[in-house]
């Protein structure tokens, strides 16, 4: 704990988009100092040379990653890394007693068979550490997260569509095998690399699925909602890209069990699922939710649908991809780790337009 | 016909946008003259002051709109109004000899009990005139285009819809009750209307579902499904604004009958469906298509995945709603109607990026 | 003052663009209760019935406006009202003891012969009125700000555009006839309203001037200028509209008086100019401002340019016009009229990207 | 000249947005057959596997750059290559024979000086190559076109602005040095590469200026506008970035020598001037051009309007960047160069919107 009390904060992988919404945020959190930014490609870059308007808030140099140095200097670590490179330092900033929030897809999935199947990867020594994780959704897995020193912070895609699902798994409501996710996201997603597909020039005007039957937020999905069912779940999960900066909307189709469920039990069903979840709001019947509603806030808006002629239920799901999908969530993850209000620090009204 | 040997043709609304399209295709189609633009609300405007950028090539100007004017003038007849007023002026167009395409809603349902569930109208005295009506798909049904003179051209997103779905009907491969259609769509096929929820400020950087459950799209669908599968079909439709002017994405789901159908095979079955559609392109595996690819064409790209896991199809359908999915459809019947290549005079190549 | 020290507010007006700004940053604000919306077209509705995503924090039905029941009720009134209408109602309001911030036009102009030419309006009583009204820029205006009961907030073009050109002006640096002001907008100061021009399928993927010489800012730009020169100003002004929602970005243009000043002088010229300035943030040397950096917060950006081959300066200019361009300033002003911290309850960093 | 009578082309540098424009248009010529697409960087790519959406029209292979085997097949060559790699081998293909139309800067300046200065680049050998170079602006060198084997084809945001500024200079109705050109283009023209700055992330719903004093296409404007004014002409030049992909507006500034002059004088002087210019549309008086009017064509659109107030003209210029701006204008320039008709092959009617 730094002298004035407050909690010191540092981000490993601090200049990519996941980081600079972290250090935007930590910024205007009233229980932290954020005291250390890390990343080997931008290493002694003044944060402000990168990103010029936020110079005059943000005193920080960009350090190369240095666990000793980290550890020496911050209770708490977000890893904004690539894929990979998490699991490599994670084990030793434990070691020295950090508490740590991955928000890459290192210590997301519990089998490493899965993990391997889907990433491609070798085998990882650190099993045990992995055991220890947990799954950073509060809204499904609240209980558990003061429990540990590891989150794993949930992918974006992940985040919008089982915040749609889990109320109709955990209740019973549709047939599992029929759950469909038909998922659009704004280009910020993919990431602040120079790839040809995320230049405006090729992805404004224009739109298309990717990653079809292959997208490896799949199998996130299907653990935690095999998990909620109690028996494994396979889903069909479809992302597309929107020219938009960000907002990520989640349409998701299943088969009710019981034909007669109408939308205003619905509405019930969820709302009492998440009366304790500041973050999710259910619209009124008949309101569906616009991601520019939640952008630049930590909200999940959802709206319902049944459709008595095809006995299906049709579930919207409006996120930022970068908060609640990602950077947001990190902190209110570190909320109920410090025990805090889960919505310390976090954006709640959206400007509009 | 015209002293020049060419097809008279006249226009009736002409200043939306399905109207402009016309007008610029028809100015470059080398079989007709555009010697009428109809219109009561721009009526006794130059359509150069509409349209400036047409001032140098159109030089018409708006009519209000009389029907010996038009039918003394006019072989071919577009009607570009709202729902509702087609079926006003169409049989007296009929009645003096005219070739009608009506692109709005009036004559696609052939059930005059669905149109009234669905469009909430009143009964309607033309059932002689619309029992005559061709629905204006050419690529189901080519051969009775040329038999009639009152074309329904189909709804944008029932277009990009059923070229994806229709092979799969016709030969028997998929549950029917499965489909599922999240298709996404430009705001152009809103309509030249001053709406709140059309305005830039409103709808760019933000996404929504929108009609969820009852767009009058569906009944459309389910119609022309119901024709292909042989027996009464009903589907999901949910239909989605995305922030771009141009282009829909139809993203279609359905469970396959036998589970061991492949890629590979799926392609042949569509190519050899669409091997005399010459506005049809079936995509190599693993391509996905580009709203961008059609806009500006009267080309529909489908794109095919078979996921072994979940033992779904999905298929992805791109078009250009103003040109396949609207005004190049209805010319792509005209030439039909007419006897004509079936590619005369529309654009197959899309400018890129 | 509400019974718990707080000043209460209101607004009149409060569907519109202007009006939901106020809304959602005088909800945040730590030392004022909103307790009163008001607005004819939308009276009787629940706000969060207009805006959906605030249904939750504001909790207010606007209500069709009368003077007596704001003035019972509110110490301050903003007025989000088309030009025209805030004279009518303002006197009234100052009568009975509100302080009033006007959004519109009504109160910009001191001269009401150059009102009268550019507004093409007739004859106004309120000529006493409008002799107490302070022009609520206050990087130029700061002390006059607390001294009056009226504040006539500046236009969003004449607020990014003044932001540049004043320390040239207050310091004799350029000729001021020479000036020429290229400013760029999204379209959301073209307000919440169904106009063709404004549609999405209309202003996106495309650009274009308009009101070239007859921008009603001009002659706000005019007199403010002139004040600062000390003697008549006339200058070049071109609005752009720009496909994007917010955020106005104006390139500015001027000979220098001195050919031998470099852009490390007027980079000191403007530091010192606005060093009690805590919205304006003067970027370092060859960083020029984008508007996403200001999108979402009051601050101005501006960039700097020197160029030694024709003598001239270039400043750029970036601010979010909804906020700094209206509604942020206006409680800018509000903080000043109160005593208050001239930086309460206003967002200071933008999220990026 | 190929055994069908039609004249064979090659393009080196086919697989970036000036190339793939090409590839569009040649395709669609009627007088050329597209035989060779070079770049060693796709060498040995189907053009079809690059940009999925043309295979069923290209049937070409990239291949990789061989000089020879270019001039056994091309008459003519389109180089579409970074700058400085043009001047290496147009000498070779000229020596063989061949007629080049380079798009990049390499050929544009005639003094090596000035070259030298703007580019930063070292002595080059081929002056005797470059002296015999022609300036691919045909509006204002269509004579010269058809006597050179070399066309300099010209910056996209210089052939905006000189179609603008041309008639002013070569009446000699402004004071030069007055010139100031604020230029807004889409991010199209930035390349068809990975740059951070160029990703819809980034450079959506934002604007900014860039190379402000020092683009390098300011030398090229000077040229031409000295050889039009009869003397040295140094002018303001600011290029912007917008959030779209395709188009530029050149906004124009200049004082007036006579301040009688009106709007209408202005219209019949430019009317004059273009009269035998089939690709550029004086607009009338009080419209505005918009890009959108001139994306996907070759045709330029030019706005008047003078400010009696500042004795200032205001002349507004919209192209396609990548088509009159681009490789449009380089296939008007072979049309010249063949004695074609100079509207052959090229796309003259937007879509829209």
């Amino acid at each position: 704990m730094g002298d004035n009390g407050r909690t010191t904060v540092g981000i490993v992988g601090a200049s990519g988009y996941g980081g600079v919404q972290l250090v935007r945020m930590l910024c205007e959190h009233p229980k932290v100092d954020l005291v250390y930014l890390g990343g080997d490609s931008s290493a002694g870059k003044s944060y402000g040379d990168i990103y010029p308007h936020l110079a005059h808030q943000v005193n920080l140099t960009v350090e190369a990653v240095d666990i000793d140095t980290i550890a020496s200097r911050c209770e708490v670590v977000f890893l904004g890394l690539p894929n990979g490179l998490a699991c490599k330092i994670a084990p030793q900033l434990l070691d020295r007693g950090c508490l740590v929030l991955d928000l890459s897809a290192d210590y997301r999935l519990t089998d490493m068979e899965v993990y391997k199947a889907w990433y491609g990867s070798a085998d990882r020594a650190d099993h045990e550490v992995l055991s220890k994780a947990v799954y950073g959704l509060p809204e499904i897995y609240r209980d558990r997260i003061p429990h540990t020193n590891l989150i794993a912070c949930p992918g974006c895609y992940t985040t919008s569509s089982l915040l749609a699902i889990s109320p109709l798994l955990k209740q019973g409501l549709i047939e599992p095998d029929t759950l469909i996710v038909d998922a659009k996201s704004g280009t910020s997603g993919g990431g602040r690399q120079g790839k040809i597909n995320l230049l405006l020039a090729e992805a404004d005007s224009s739109l298309a699925a990717y990653g079809v039957t292959r997208h490896r937020h799949t199998p996130e999905l299907e653990q935690v909602c095999s998990d909620l069912a109690g028996h494994e779940v396979k889903l069909q999960f479809t992302p597309h890209l929107i020219p938009m900066v960000r907002g990520i909307l989640a349409t998701v189709y299943a088969t009710l069990r019981d034909p007669g469920l109408v939308r205003e039990d619905l509405r019930t069903i969820y709302s009492v699922f998440y009366q304790n979840s500041p973050w999710v709001r259910v619209l009124p019947n008949g309101i569906y939710p616009q991601t520019k509603w939640a952008c630049g806030t930590n909200v999940c808006y959802l709206g319902l649908e049944v459709d008595a002629r095809t006995n299906r239920v049709i579930v919207m799901s409006a996120i930022d991809n970068l908060i609640k999908g990602q950077a947001g969530q990190a902190i209110q993850c570190l909320n109920l780790l410090k025990g805090w209000e889960e919505t310390l620090g976090l954006p709640k009204l959206a400007f509009y337009p």
